[in-house]
């Protein structure tokens, strides 16, 4: 089941032509992950962030209609697979019925030094949750 | 011939984790683009944003390495095409030898009313030298 | 009667040393003004920023202890005076019991040019429910 | 002798007035004070990062005047007072001869726990050379 999520396009988000900075959008998809995470008892970034963490490695962006403010837009996530320290995810950002971004990207479980760790039973169960259907 | 571009890993790029908060890169990015449009008279971004903008329709970005504060990054940022009123890149970040982020995004002229409008002839000029060899 | 706002604090806000860097608390005052002005009808940031705006002409901050990520910050806005186009704002935000940062501001309602003009009697009205008691 | 640092307007930092948004004046007075600790052998952001900071514990500003895209930003930061673990900072952002901000702030040198700790002599020796003339 895909998680959702709601945010407001804030004063903050928008630049000069009035429209959202696309790189505030890719804060917007971190504050995504990062709420799916705070599902997780013992996995919320807080927890993990004293010795592990998830960058991203990669991460694909179409944009297909400006955002302005005071648009409320609604994010879903899912995850087309989990594999044993990666997670890949699919976001669809919408405004009403008419989707603005769609990005994919590859989020990597890390322990000490960044080295890639396998996702610990509990939270790989939680992330499963989310698999897309096949 | 690719435009160069020089950025320190500033206190303010990073997170948590010690390294740059992916997202600020494209803050990064986005400045390469204002940089390399700062070249060409008449069109920079603060010549343009009366009533033209460049928003990016897509981008595609691999993470390869992590950067943490203090290293500096010599972005490489050439056009594999440059279309009637859209612009193709190529992105490279660099540390020393090893190559931390490579990306590639479209890029759209647009007019009032954020409609895609065509370059301007010395404006094209000013980007087809920047465009790759083939 | 002060306005009232929850933050949880992001990823995003925090620095390589685990706390909130400071210049992202300047932007949570700011969506702190910016839902004060949407719950004004005809005054919201979008309805203004065709042909208005409501920069911040100063504004004075205390830090008085780290927040960290996960922390739930509770922000209270009041105005210690509504002037003819001026608002002067005091800020709190608390974590629980813990006050984490104080702040006093002064901001100005502009049009045209970014000279001051005067608040319309409806979003005043609005303004002045938030007075602090003398 | 007043560190000096220069800043031109970019795009990410205009919002929807076209103007600075203010909170990123804040960031670029982080980059300002980061830029001076550069210039300190042993005492850069990335050398104190391991288990020292210099959070800001108050700061205060004015905005005299809007800056827009393309501005280039003259910096002067000097300090007032260098304490046993403090340093009160006098921070000028001027666009040619018209003064767009004043603000000043202090910051504090802390260590593990982010408790304050003495400047070290060194760092100490580098600071005093920039402070104000009485």
């Amino acid at each position: 089941m895909a998680f959702t999520y709601r945010q407001e396009v804030m004063f903050r988000h928008c630049d000069p032509a009035r429209i959202v900075f696309y790189p505030r959008y890719f804060e917007m998809l971190n504050d995504v992950v990062e709420s799916l995470f705070a599902t997780i008892p013992g996995h919320t970034f807080a927890d993990m962030h004293a010795d592990r963490a998830v960058p991203t490695a990669r991460i694909e962006t179409e944009f297909l209609a400006p955002s302005r403010l005071g648009d409320v837009l609604e994010f879903t996530l899912s995850f087309p697979r989990v594999g044993r320290s990666s997670l890949h995810t699919r976001f669809v950002a919408r405004c009403g019925e008419e989707i603005r971004l769609r990005a994919s990207s590859v989020i990597v479980h890390v322990g000490t030094g960044l080295r890639p760790a396998p996702w610990p039973d509990d939270a790989r169960a939680a992330l499963v949750a989310h698999l897309e259907e096949t």
